[in-house]
């Protein structure tokens, strides 16, 4: 093959997008305190592999940590993995403890919205004590598309994922440096860092609403990635001036 | 059948939806002067005979008017049926010619954006010139659903076809009174009300783009008018604080 025009590996593609992401919406700057939740899923994992390997790339200091939540329904993730994982990478690695199930109400039955609230709240609290002002989640392009789709055909609403959310409340923002890459993207930059999921499946099961959504939006963007980014710009462009009423 | 079940006619369906959409939004108030848009085929046929027969549903008096655009390229319109048509709902009926393809200049190719820009600003132009406040327009639900997949996925825009746009410039306002009604639920009316179509169709052929999408869209919405009138809520809800940045 002409060396001129080899073909980028997914790694590059991952650090491309993430850079042009932090860079346009200033998700970091100089002096950042970041934690990056990792689940240990792949997901997260590239996150945090990602904003490791893009610190050359940007021009400011910023400090990673990393915190994954365990809870009393999913307890065998092989931590002893995800430590090492995160010291390859120079990322210091804490763990926290939420019983989830433990904290329902009698006559309540765990959901995932329960679950998420629960976690959402430790993570924010934890930041908080520990003095972080940044939290990364490893949520993509995908799940910000689907998250759109959803709330547009079953809440009526024009919402999703934010890729920059300020707390009012908190002195804390949530940063989402992967909304420009698709699933795909971030699963072929896995494989070739040899960085193996590591987390346990959800035994609640996946959201069937969200599988079938992820299935209907393949086929309307024809799994045209492109399709999807313009997406994220329209959700991110502040023009919403020609709607319905003026 | 039961006669406390008796199954709506298509035109109760269109008359309570035009009704619903008029006052939810405000298109219509006392002493209106409306100019109604005829082409002659079955969208704007069953508009301009909505109008006139949610009359006494609506608490308030207003004037209608037709205005049909006849183009050099498109003159074969049985225009009689549509004047005795229009005489039957009590609406006066006018006629305007505009040489769409005459104007071009050299070397310019003929295209739907040319067509109605030139034939919007004649029925401005009319409507100002005549003393209408209003212009009512045949776009239904699924043409506004469309063209917002189409900007979102094309242009990457938050947009589409207001159900009420105030013109900044000119003393008149443009208003969809079939904003939340499918268009398989016009064809049911037209049938019903045996208001057959009576225009040319286009020689320079549909919009391919367009019918690509109303196909995905079928799919994407299972065919459920109750999703898309869904999408018309999200896009009319003011409700976009929570998008990608905050």
């Amino acid at each position: 093959m002409n060396r001129f025009f080899k073909k980028k590996e997914p790694s590059d593609i991952v650090k491309k997008l993430v850079v042009k992401v932090i860079m346009e919406r200033s998700l970091i700057t100089e002096g950042d305190r970041i934690l990056i939740a990792v689940s240990g899923g792949k997901d997260s994992s590239v996150l945090a592999w990602a904003l490791s390997a893009v610190r050359p790339a940007l021009k400011f200091n910023y400090e990673l940590a990393g915190l994954h939540i365990s809870t009393d329904f999913c307890a065998c993730c092989k931590k002893s993995i995800l430590i090492k994982r995160l010291q390859d990478w120079g990322i210091p690695f804490s763990d926290l403890y939420v019983p989830v199930i433990g904290r329902l109400q009698e006559g309540e039955k765990m959901n995932c919205y329960w679950c998420s609230t629960q976690r959402r709240t430790e993570l924010l609290k934890y930041a908080v004590e520990n003095g972080f002002n940044k939290i990364a989640l490893g949520h993509h392009l995908d799940d910000i598309v689907e998250t759109f789709f959803m709330n547009l055909c079953t809440k009526g609403e024009l919402s999703t994922m934010p890729v920059l959310l300020k707390y009012r409340k908190y002195p804390v923002s949530l940063i989402r440096p992967l909304a420009l890459l698709e699933e795909k993207q971030i699963i072929s930059c896995a494989e070739e860092q040899k960085i193996l999921k590591n987390a346990c499946t959800c035994p609640y099961g996946q959201n069937s609403n969200r599988r079938s959504i992820r299935k209907k939006i393949e086929d309307f963007t024809d799994k045209d990635g492109e399709i999807k980014r313009r997406i994220l710009k329209a959700l991110g462009g502040g023009k919403v001036d020609y709607l319905i009423d003026n």
